[in-house]
């Protein structure tokens, strides 16, 4: 297993100078300390004020990005554990430090937490067996008769690796870019790269956005989803889980992934240029890869398991998280892989320790009555409209804001739990802000190209210059809003959620 | 970093064919699955004799070792869930499989797994800086104008560093026995290796046992010693945390690592070899490290702080794991070692998987009844003696059982909960049972050539025939049971601990 394809589930942080990066962190420290000893509003826990105050500081630092984000979290998470501010006031000062500490690390049990722990532990399987590349590769050259073949085939990769690598990074930029890449070398020489309206532009455009439809459609589709669905459980007590995600995703995601092929291709225009040697070319590597392998029938078998565990939960109530560490364990009991290579996929550990870091603190901000505080005076924000428009206007400012992070993981973690606040304080229904905010958090990537792990690879081919980068992605962004408001509304509708 | 000297906690699995493998995982499902069925005795929670089974099924795969200890773990706590043992019989259906898994992930967020944890991602910068071996030579060299003195030097190394390298296979086996190793070449040539009674074999074995004092003397020597202490806490509630597990060991620790290589040269006579050449070999290999790097000082420095905050706990009440973990955030921010290196230490996660899994399945055991049903059963062994010679009686047969077992790690997981339970059962001090059985539980590695692994690293090094590290390894753990009960036992009592 390559393993740092598993790994980074976030834009890699980009060259700086030490210089720069120590006042980048001098900036974040500054304004978590000015927060803190800010005069406690009425009605706030002064422990939750603290937690907001690092909270802000650690999202600050994902903007500015002076040090890895598993590093950041570890440190607000043991300013706010030295500080017992995870502790009972009342608690004696011999046991303050424990109790601490405790709150601190339960989110590492947290069972959302586990479910993309477990599903990141199966891509890595997915990835050591090659069976994320046959699958790519089989579709491609099933599908990619015609430029537009060739994008859905990219699509129905996507689709089909989206509930199993919950780094979208992972499995756009490690899975599928490379296989893109080497799709359009085929078709275009060096010479003709930048050319404005190549086929190459745009299917790995077609490649980047179609990885951040799957990213929303499924709650193991990216690894920050879960904060979405911590987000719903603590602020609107609603469990959307992988079986809702999914429910409410499948109609207007798979309507996404037929019109985006389409929609780019009548956007972008791409001159006609005979595909078949791509298709030949993926073709040729398939049959270079052999038959099946032992390892990749087990990993088969797992994935059909589990895609069938995770439908029918209605009937035998198995949890989510349960069925993704059941493959877990039919993999190593099977032996498809070792549990000491397992144990090296260090992209889950990070993931755990991120994700389960930000899972807590968001949740002491709640426990404290800081959203619940936020809510009430953000409320302002959207008198005068019905909660049903609140919601749509919430939604659309969530969308849009993306514009002003580097990473999809910042924006949920510095925005969701608030906005939800915000749209429950005004009545708007749980069920209609919720879905929204959840695949919004992962459609919004579409607007720039610093905005997610496998957007930053695909750009970085360099078949795309940014200005049109951005223009295109203004134009999906638009087209995403459209598809899933226009069909997903009424979708949520029909489910009876709002 | 070379990631797989912090990784292996435990022997590796050995080498054996498919068909063995598969007839071991059999037995071990056959045990598991008969206890299972078996009818469940008065006073036992059926659902703690259904974790009883499992636990037993997965103690006896630590003997046969069909797969390794993670994967075996991971089965166990997979089985669980998934029957929903750890659900209350009267939640719905729909909510028992994650009630069911929280309850099994709780341990996941457990304050001394998380101990261990940062134990083992500083460890991983200790060996990444080479701190760990410049101090392992600087001390050897600064010893070794003796056989006598090299011994000294490598205890001492041991002690040093036995506080923050929980893996002793990563402080013995990857620091210290390639450095004992090294001397031993230099000493003499390999036609002479085996002689029966010269230098190498006399620090090979002190290397070994001086191992497993340090392994005793401290909560973070040894990774399964937190087992000893979820234990001490789950059966006897009393909170034996790193402080008081190394103020107990203290003194007979030190005693017998000053007495260990008097008593080894006596016991094993080496013939008188001149040894200049070696501590020669120990001063060039040191000089050749050159001067200490900018973050060999940051790992001292943190080394210094975190003994400094463990050993003044009592005033300033910070835990012992916030410590540890305040030390691998300063390691981070200031780059001693980066975020992806840490995350790619691999034994930190398989620790806390396994680690996790154990403490979790055997405090299921003792709230569902099961450690107070089987103390109360197994009071008969020991009737007839007082509280304080019973406690002594079940410390030796403790000690002498390791005999039967391949790894310390399935030795405490198998009986350290139920011996005190026993103990505790009959009326023995808690404080008298609970050091015993938690220092003997690493001593008692020096009976067998395959206890651990840094004994079966040293021993794999050729230099001592296993008959005679069989011999004496008898008589060094009658040295350690004269040691820790002649001086221990005065010690714990002048404590106050019994």
């Amino acid at each position: 297993m390559s393993a740092p394809e598993v790994a980074p589930q976030n834009p890699p942080i980009p060259k700086q100078s030490e210089l720069r990066r120590c006042i980048s962190l001098a900036i974040c420290v500054a304004l978590g300390a000015v927060l803190w000893f800010l005069p406690v509003p009425a009605g706030v826990d002064p422990r939750g004020w603290q937690v907001m105050a690092v909270f802000v500081a650690t999202i600050l630092s994902f903007i500015l990005r002076p040090l890895p984000m598993g590093t950041m979290v570890l440190v607000g998470v043991i300013i706010l554990v030295l500080t017992n501010t995870f502790a009972d006031p009342a608690t004696a000062p011999k046991k303050a430090s424990k109790e601490s500490l405790a709150y601190a690390l339960s989110a590492f049990g947290n069972t959302t937490v586990w479910l993309v722990v477990a599903a990141f532990l199966i891509s890595g399987v997915v990835i050591a067996t090659g069976l994320g590349k046959r699958i790519a590769l089989l579709l491609i050259s099933a599908l990619g008769k015609t430029p537009l073949g060739l994008a859905y085939g990219i699509g129905a990769a996507e689709l089909v690796l989206g509930p199993f690598v919950p780094s979208n990074t992972a499995r756009g930029g490690g899975i599928l870019a490379p296989i893109v890449d080497s799709l359009c070398r085929t078709l275009v020489g060096d010479a003709e790269r930048r050319r404005r309206n190549d086929v190459s532009a745009y299917l790995i455009q077609v490649g980047a956005h179609a990885n951040l439809i799957t990213a929303a459609m499924f709650l193991t589709g990216m690894a920050a989803n879960g904060l979405v669905s911590a987000a719903a459980q603590d602020v609107a007590g609603v469990e959307f889980g992988w079986g809702m995600w999914a429910k409410g995703a499948i109609v207007p995601g798979l309507a996404g992934l037929i019109l985006l092929p389409v929609f780019l291709k009548f956007l972008l225009k791409p001159t006609g240029v005979d595909v078949a040697a791509a298709r030949a070319k993926a073709g040729s590597d398939l049959k270079a890869m052999g038959p099946m392998s032992r390892n990749e029938w087990i990993m088969l078998g797992v994935f059909v398991l589990m895609l069938g565990l995770w439908t029918t939960a209605k009937f035998h109530h198995i949890h989510t998280a349960v069925v993704a560490l059941l493959g877990v364990v039919i993999c190593l009991v099977t032996g498809a892989q070792k549990w000491n290579d397992m144990a090296k996929n260090y992209g889950a550990w990070d993931a755990m320790v991120w994700l389960g870091g930000l899972i807590m603190m968001a949740g002491a901000l709640k426990d404290f009555g800081v959203i619940d505080w936020f809510a009430n005076n953000a409320k302002g924000w959207v008198t005068g409209f019905t909660p049903f428009y609140a919601a749509i206007l919430l939604a659309l400012i969530y969308f849009l804001s993306m514009y002003a992070f580097s990473m999809l993981t910042g924006h949920i973690t510095a925005m969701v739990a608030a906005f939800i606040g915000v749209a429950i304080g005004v009545d708007a229904p749980a069920l209609l802000i919720i879905p929204l905010l959840a695949y919004f958090s992962n459609l919004c990537g579409s607007l720039t190209h610093y905005s997610t792990g496998p957007v930053v690879i695909y750009f970085g081919l360099g078949y795309v210059e940014a200005p049109r980068w951005l223009r295109t992605g203004a134009f999906v962004g638009l087209f995403h809003i459209i598809v899933w408001l226009g069909i997903g509304l009424p979708w949520w509708k029909l489910l009876g959620w709002w």
